[in-house]
C-alpha cells in the first residue's frame, strides 16, 4: 500500500532558519518511505492548501534540498493569514480537509507561531470530526520567542545573535566617535509584546568588555525621565552610550512611543519607527548627538551571522515532527527542553496544541533588572547558550552566499475547483 | 642613532577595515626598527596630537596589534574635527608641529577621507616651512568611496558586501511575504553625495539569481513619477521589490528627499530617514504594503561580514605608507590600482595630497542605467572583485567575535601645555 502524503507549509513572518526545518522534514520524509509518500508544499503557506497550489518537493534535488539548510526567507513562500474561527469560518477547514483528502495527504506539519499554532490545532480536530485523520504537528518558528512550553523557539536565537552582534558593532563605532561627534546610538529592533529580541542586544555588553547599553522593553512602561537620567548618566561615565528599542514599547498610557504624534505635511499622522522618536527626544532634551538604525527585515533574514545553537534546534523540531507523526502523533508541538544552561544539554519534547494556541510567552520578570533597562544574570544565563556558535552559508564567487533557488514545480491539480481564501 | 618615532591618527566616520591599516602601520614599523622608533597614535585622532594627548602603541602585546587586523570601530578613537585653513588659524598646525617636536616624530601617517587629505597635505608643507621637515603620508579610508585618484578607498568594499547581502535577504524576506502582505523592502544607505554604497545593494541581482531592485542615487534627481511608475512594474511582474535608497537622494530642486516637512508636535521640522519618506509615499501612492530599515552605522562596522579584498587592501595601505615614508615620500596618499577586473589584479601606488585633496570622486556616469535605477555592467565589473571573499573575525565562547580591546597606554607628556583644540 502506498503511503499517504505529507503537507508542510509555513506562515507568518520568516526566520532565518525556518528552512532549516523544511529541509528537515522533506530529508526525514525521505528516510521513511515506507511511511510517507511525497512532501507536499504549500506555496504561500496555508493559502496555497485552501487554493489547492501545491509544490511537489520530490522534483527537487537532494542537494537542493540540503542547501535551505543554509538558505533564508521562506522557500515556498510564507503567508500572513489567519483562518478565521471554526464558527465563523467552517468552509476554509472544510476545504483544507478536501484539499488533504484528494491529495491522499495524512500528514500535516506547520511550521510558525502562535496563530499557526491555532490553526494546526484546529485543522486537527476538525478533520477527525470529518472522518479523515491527519496526523496535525505544529512545528515551532518565531522570531519573537514567545510560545508557551518549548525553551525557546528556532528563528529567535539567530535574530537574538544577529541583535548581540550588531549592537557590539554599532557600539564600538559610537565609542569611537563620541568624542567630538555622536554620543549615543539607537538600534530599533522588533518585538511588539515580548522584549526578548531586544534582550538580546544586553549581551553585547559582558564583565571582561563592558558597554553601555540601555534597554527599552514593552514590558516596561516608558518612563521617559528616568530613561533620560539613564542615558545621561551613562553618556557622563563612559562618554557614549547604545539604545536598543523594542519597536512595541509603550507609554504608561498604553501608546505606541513610535506614535508620538508627528505628522506630515498633510496632517497625517505618521507611524512606524521608534528609534527616530527616541534618537529625537535625546538630542532635544540631553543636546546629545545621535545616529540611529532600524533593523527590519535584516534580523530575521541574517541567515549569513546564524546561531549554530538556533539552527540544530531548527533541524530537530523537523525531524522530531516527522517521527512524531509516524508514530502516529497528532495534535502535538514540538518542543525544546533545556536541562542544562552550562554546558547546555537539550532535548527534543512535545506538547499538546491546546496548550500552546494563543498563549503569549512574556520575558519573566527576573530577567529584567530592577531599574528596568537591562538584563539580569538569570536572563544571561538563557541568552548564552542560545547564540553561542556560527554556521556560516558557502559564499560563491560572487561574494555572496549560495542561497538555494528551488524549482516549486507545482502538484497537478485534482480538484481544480475555485476557492477564495 | 635613535630613529624618530611616527604618529598615526583616524579621522572622520569609521569602517569595518580602518584597524586593518593600523595594524599594518604598527606591524610595519617594528619591522623597521632601524628607521622608525614608537609610534604613537593619536587619543581621538588630530585631537590627540593638538591636546598631546598620544597613546604608546608599543605598550601593547603583539597578539593585541595583531587582532586589529579583525576589529572594527577606530581602536585609538577617532574624531570629527576639520582643522581650519591655514590663514585662519595657523596656532593649530604650529600647535601639532610643536608636539611632533617635542616627541620627535618624524611621521605622520593619517588615516582618513577627503577632509583628512586635506589636513595631511597642510601639515607637509608647514612642517617643512617650519623647519621641522615630517614626512606626512595619507592613509585612504572611507565607506563613501570618494577619494580620486585611488581604484577604490578601503573601508568601502566591506560596505558593500554587506549592502549586497543585507539587500539579499531582506529581499528573499519581502520575497517570501509578499503574496499575502509587504510587497516593498525599502533599505536606506549611506552616500551623502555619492551612491558607491547604493550601487552596491545591486549586486544582490545576478542573471542567475533575479532580484527586482530599484536603487536612488544621489548623483539622480529624484522624479517621483518615474520612480513609484518602477515600483509599481517590479512588483506587478515579480509580486515584490527592494528599494535601495542612498541618505543624500534629492528632488530635482536640490532639497533632500528626507526632509520632506515633516513637523513634529511642537512643528519642528523632522530630519533624517529617508527610508520611511520613500515607504510612506509607496503606501500613500500605490497601496502597497511596505517595510523599511536603516543600515546606518551597521553597514560601515560590520566586521563579522568584511570583504577579504578590503582587508587586504586596508592593510596594503597602511604597510605601504611606512614604506613610503622610509624610502623618504612626503605629501603622498597611499592608492590601489586595479590592472585587471577578472581575474582581479591590483597593487600599491601612489599620489600627490594636491591631487587628492578636496576633490570627490562620484559614480560615473557609466555605472547607472539611463532609467537611473540601477547599475550597468561596467559597475558590476568594477564591484565584483571589491566584495569577493570572506574574512571572519574570531568567535568565542559567548558567541560573539574576539574583538581586540587595547590598553592605550597615554604617552608621558613632555609640553604639558593646554590647548583648546
Amino acid at each position: 500500500m502506498t503511503p499517504q502524503n505529507a503537507f508542510y507549509a509555513q506562515s507568518g513572518g520568516v526566520t532565518a532558519v525556518i528552512n532549516v526545518s523544511a529541509c528537515a522534514v522533506i530529508e526525514t520524509a525521505h528516510r521513511h518511505p515506507d511511511k510517507i509518500g511525497k512532501v507536499y508544499a504549500g506555496r504561500n503557506g496555508i493559502v496555497g492548501a485552501l487554493t489547492e497550489d501545491l509544490i511537489d518537493t520530490s522534483r527537487e534535488s537532494d542537494a537542493a534540498i540540503a542547501a535551505l539548510r543554509h538558505t533564508p526567507g521562506a522557500a515556498f513562500g510564507s503567508c500572513r493569514y489567519k483562518l478565521k474561527s471554526l464558527e465563523e469560518n467552517r468552509a476554509q477547514y472544510e476545504r483544507l480537509i478536501e484539499v488533504f483528502r484528494a491529495h491522499n495527504i495524512g500528514c500535516f506539519f506547520y511550521n510558525g507561531g502562535n496563530d499557526s499554532a491555532d490553526t494546526c490545532h484546529k485543522v486537527s480536530q476538525l478533520s477527525e470530526a470529518m472522518g479523515f485523520p491527519i496526523r496535525a504537528i505544529h512545528i515551532p518558528k518565531t522570531v519573537d520567542n514567545d510560545l508557551p512550553v518549548t525553551d525557546c523557539c528556532p528563528g529567535y536565537a539567530s535574530a537574538a545573535k544577529y541583535v548581540a552582534l550588531s549592537t557590539l558593532e554599532a557600539s564600538m563605532d559610537v565609542a569611537s566617535m563620541s568624542a567630538t561627534s555622536t554620543k549615543v546610538f539607537v538600534f530599533e529592533v522588533m518585538g511588539r509584546h515580548a522584549g526578548w529580541i531586544a534582550a538580546a542586544g544586553g549581551m553585547a555588553s559582558t564583565s571582561e568588555r563592558p558597554v553601555p547599553i540601555v534597554i527599552l522593553f514593552p514590558e516596561v512602561p516608558f518612563d521617559q525621565d528616568a530613561f533620560l537620567a539613564r542615558v545621561k548618566a551613562e553618556v557622563s561615565k563612559h562618554g557614549y552610550c547604545s539604545v536598543v528599542v523594542s519597536e512595541g514599547v509603550r507609554r504608561a498610557d498604553g501608546k505606541f512611543l513610535a506614535d508620538a504624534g508627528y505628522t506630515d505635511a498633510f496632517g497625517h499622522t505618521q507611524l512606524g519607527g521608534v528609534a527616530p522618536v527616541v534618537a529625537r527626544m535625546i538630542y532635544g532634551e540631553l543636546g546629545l548627538r545621535t545616529h540611529w538604525a532600524v533593523a527590519d527585515y535584516l534580523q530575521r533574514s541574517a541567515r549569513h551571522i546564524a546561531s549554530h545553537t538556533d539552527v540544530e534546534h531548527a533541524y530537530a523540531v523537523g525531524r522530531a515532527a516527522v517521527e512524531l507523526a509516524i508514530a502516529g502523533g497528532n495534535a502535538l508541538m514540538v518542543t525544546i527542553e533545556r536541562s542544562a544552561d552550562d554546558p547546555y544539554r537539550w532535548e527534543i519534547g512535545s506538547a499538546p496544541l491546546e496548550e500552546i494556541a494563543n498563549r503569549e510567552k512574556h520575558m519573566p520578570a527576573d530577567f529584567i533588572t530592577a531599574d528596568g533597562f537591562g538584563i539580569t544574570d538569570a536572563c544571561r544565563r538563557y541568552l548564552q547558550p542560545l547564540i553561542r556558535g556560527e554556521d556560516y552559508p558557502p559564499f560563491a564567487e560572487d561574494g555572496l552566499p549560495r542561497y538555494a533557488r528551488l524549482q516549486n514545480a507545482p502538484v497537478e491539480k485534482i480538484l481544480n475547483t475555485p476557492f477564495e481564501p
